[in-house]
């Protein structure tokens, strides 16, 4: 019963956290991490080898070259990108397990996964994270200093072509300089609001 | 530009709590102005005079009632009912002022007058306030102990039908006894999450 206030069911949320490369979307999902939120966290396959650091199951999932061939033919990925010659991609029996849990699911998708995800499940929930303006996401770009000239400058032009593409998201949260407290904060609040709202989205996969 | 990120204009939300009688939208709207939230709240034209505390403007805006037939006729209210051969109703004009000057606007209306304003405007944003179940809800008309039994079983009567109605509401938040604060931090979630979606309401009246 839909209309009954008393009855309501509580229906767990896919969350895309979006946005160019530059504003951020790293740091927000640590420090919710950080906070021991009822969420989970979507953890993607790579083809990559691990880093010295990286923890299989924690920061990736390390799968062959095969197996990843596999799941595109399967059509078990939500969502798959190439990155310098290798392959990453959100498995759907992740997601999935995650809701069947009740918990809502959070991932970090750039802008044209975003609207893949969008593609496939129409009640995914879409954020869209910027910075207060472009010589903010200019100089954060600038201070990573891991990219050549030319790839900084492409970054750059990649990121004003994508912020022309708020319109197919939900929300959009600004996530300023050293205010990382304020994007988070509003995140939590669109998350609580959804969970309030008398049409609910029910995620189907 | 709608889709530019670093210059969306906010456009200020017209809030309607709602909800049957009982369910605290008074305790809530005191809470919430105790605060001092940079939020107008809407004051009621009435043609009852005033009682000994209250005060014109503050409490209510107390009128004759030939200003407010004249009210009537000229589509000036945004919605009104009448209550003991009493008049109640909120003049547009009130709100229209406090939109202009770029604040939230919030008013308390029962339950049909919230689908009044709701006609009047599409772009409102209709809260359901409610408690945790019907115990509650009866304890408290109980509690008030300021109507006859045959008065009271109508109240839970009425009650009871207009929880039938929360499909007309965007959002329903549960005020659950001695926990106040819940119910205004959902709120507050709602309008914050409201101020984010990238298609944003825009009130016209």
């Amino acid at each position: 019963m839909p209309d009954d206030p008393y009855a309501r069911p509580r229906y767990p949320l896919l969350i895309v956290l979006s946005g160019p490369s530059g504003v951020g979307k790293d740091s927000v999902i640590r420090e919710m991490k950080s906070r021991g939120l009822p969420l989970h966290f979507v953890v993607t396959a790579t083809t990559r080898p691990p880093r010295e650091e990286e923890v299989e199951g924690r920061d990736y999932l390390f799968i062959s070259k095969e197996h990843f061939a596999e799941m595109i033919d399967q059509g078990e990925l939500l969502e798959y990108a190439v990155v310098y010659s290798d392959y990453k991609g959100i498995p759907k029996s992740q997601v999935r397990q995650a809701l069947a849990s009740g918990h809502d699911v959070i991932m970090r998708v750039d802008v044209q996964g975003a609207a893949t995800v969008r593609r496939l499940c129409p009640q995914a929930l879409l954020i869209f994270l910027t910075t207060r303006n472009e010589e903010e996401l200019e100089a954060r770009l600038n201070a990573r200093r891991t990219e050549s000239p030319e790839e900084l400058k492409l970054r750059i032009a990649t990121a004003r072509q994508e912020m022309q593409r708020l319109g197919e998201f939900d929300y959009v949260v600004v996530n300023p300089d050293h205010r990382l407290n304020e994007a988070v904060a509003s995140i939590l609040a669109i998350l609580e609001a959804e969970h309030s709202r008398v049409d609910q989205r029910q995620v189907r996969l």
